[in-house]
């Protein structure tokens, strides 16, 4: 573990940037969105820290590429357009962890979740597929669903709330698939209780409609539900999961289902120009950060519960969901995003700390927010150290004011 | 340089495979297609040799990313989502080599292409794309660019030949784009002239299309025109080259044009799904590629077109075209695939060398065919040795029936 935090400004490596803001929001969505100096200087002082409260202790990019290497069998070949053992073993082993007879290893979830959609278009004859309003292929993908495949977007139910099934029930068009995000990222990592998303996803099917996993934290969900991979995935046609988020993967995404399903979804990898020559820098990492990270999900959600307790006492600070359900919550704070975040950076400066190193502002006048993702870097604190800091950040940037 | 060859059976790394069929042609392009006893031991043979005629010298997979580590700045950082100086330095490197405003690094050829086309195809209100019989597009991309962009293709002039100006002036539909690949691949890497290229270019510009090079193995057309890659590249709007053949990089590709047009050509790769949270193993495998081999290109044609002259001269062998217009021919040997297949194998036991490692039928009935491709392993032999060998393998063939 080498003594660097672990955020968006750093962004040293995979498991620094963990649950950060999407590339085409980041911009926007930090306070300080042209480069000032003080923006280069903050930049700075969260670069230098020892420890950080979110995501995973990171590594320089040589050191990343030295423990690939070291990962490597002697013996082990490279894939090679999709095929050959070292990768073909992985998507075993991604199927059996999520019951399903076959997954496929994609470079990206953006590129595996289309193809999914796609591909259930295709066999339902049917256009129009359903999701949350702040979807990742609704929000960050350009509208990739629209503009490569033709597929139309019925939006569900409200953005800062779970799907219910009362809001499927308004939906009356014909559906090739109902995409349900679990958790949803984007109201702080919320997740329908498990007989909801029994009724919602039988729903689906008894409309004709496949019921397809955005799985992309599913690691993540899985404790809160006190079920294994498969049995939650049972529940679904098709699931997507990603090992760069959690997992702390360099990059990388499966998609799995049915023998068939899966056939068919490499015939559309390629299609996507996804069925690269060599994908074996990804496979590896995710491989090693699976076998690494895998069994800690729980203690990631234990973990943020008890700071999201420690924080819902500090005047000033507001969580959603509180208890988290999973390894997340986004955190309002009360105070102008500027002067909260360079109190962020001189506690950075004083004490090596990294609490938070994006802003945006939140709806809410008066308060601005940041994603909290619990990995192995806030093993470095205790909860009442976290609440401490936050406490003298909120302080000291009411005091600036 | 490890001792091994470097060809389709072993597929080390990413230079052992330069060259090869692609994925969706090799199992039926290889004469045992279902893996035999025999096909495994020839296949064990090949990946034991010490010298091979095709390609590049291969390292072991934890070799290549231990070359890879040493090759990072102690100050370099991930890029993110495209974005970062290690990803946008080699970009501007590359437009810079290109004569062009901008680039931008992809995963794959096929997404740079499809996306080339889709912009074309965007201004110019048109839906028709014209190209080659054998344009990777048609046959090796599951026909992405009409399931994914709703592009027509209008496939111009003969499979076996490469276009001629009048072939175009024999297509008369509105095109948005005409793709040119340098050097036609399929036929044996076969290059038009120059005035030939500047007449075509013309004629699409002057027909309210766009020229666009497939320069898959540009580096390796530029020294039989004599020209730089800028001078190429400025007959075209746009140009996509790779980074994993004669580059040897793990995988990865650029696209090239205007600002403007790259701009629009990252949009593009979101919706695809190549906007990746990592591109820094193909980056970096392609910038360390590109500084060790570009100055090298020259001396592959040279070699190519003095080994050809030796070949030729083997009863049995014909080279398709001689003498080679860059670093690569079609040869056909004269004889059943199986029996040269498995002469090449015994070649491989007695003398640790690879010829050739896979073959496929050739069209005329009695001969087989296979690719060869020069790259730094050919240095290891003189081009009378290699014509040897070759009249040891077609006469032990010729012997076996």
């Amino acid at each position: 573990m080498t003594p660097q935090h672990t955020d968006q400004s750093s962004a040293r490596t995979a498991g620094a940037t963990t649950e950060t803001p999407t590339a085409d929001t980041a911009t926007r969505a930090t306070t300080a969105a042209p480069p000032t100096d003080a923006a280069t200087q903050r930049k700075q002082a969260f670069l230098q820290c020892e420890r950080s409260l979110n995501g995973h202790p990171t590594q320089t990019l040589r050191a990343e590429l030295l423990a690939l290497a070291e990962s490597v069998g002697a013996d082990e070949q490279p894939d090679r357009y999709g095929e050959g053992a070292l990768i073909e073993d992985f998507e075993r082993e991604i199927a059996a962890l999520l019951g399903k007879e076959a997954a496929v290893f994609m470079p990206s979830g953006t590129m595996a979740q289309q193809i999914a959609l796609r591909i259930w278009s295709e066999r339902s004859g049917r256009r129009t597929v359903a999701f949350h309003p702040t979807c990742h292929l609704e929000l960050h993908e350009r509208k990739g669903y629209e503009r490569l495949h033709g597929l139309h977007a019925t939006l569900v139910g409200d953005a800062d709330r779970l799907i219910t099934l009362d809001d499927l029930r308004a939906t009356p068009e014909p559906l090739a698939a109902l995409l349900l995000e679990l958790p949803q990222r984007e109201i702080g990592g919320q997740l329908p209780e498990w007989d909801a998303l029994v009724e919602q996803t039988a729903w689906a099917r008894s409309h004709g409609a496949a019921a397809h996993m955005d799985g992309a934290r599913l690691w993540e969900a899985a404790p809160y539900y006190g079920r294994d991979y498969a049995e939650i995935a049972s529940l679904f046609e098709s699931v997507y999961v990603s090992f760069y988020k959690g997992i702390g993967a360099i990059t990388g995404a499966a998609l799995a289902g049915t023998a068939e399903f899966v056939a068919e979804a490499r015939i559309w990898q390629r299609r996507h120009g996804g069925n690269l020559f060599h994908l074996y820098p990804y496979v590896l990492s995710a491989r090693a950060g699976l076998r690494e990270r895998l069994p800690r999900f729980a203690s990631y959600h234990t973990r943020a519960v008890e700071i999201a307790a420690a924080l819902a006492q500090v005047e000033g600070v507001i969580l959603k969901p509180n208890p988290p359900q999973t390894h997340m919550a986004h955190v309002y704070l009360r105070g102008a995003p500027d002067a909260l975040l360079e109190a962020s950076a001189e506690l950075a400066r004083e004490q090596r700390v990294a609490l938070f190193t994006w802003l945006r502002p939140a709806p809410v006048p008066g308060y601005a927010m940041f994603e909290l993702n619990i990995g192995d870097s806030a093993a470095a604190f205790t909860p009442d150290e976290i609440a401490g800091y936050f406490t003298r950040v909120i302080e000291r940037a009411a005091s600036s004011r």
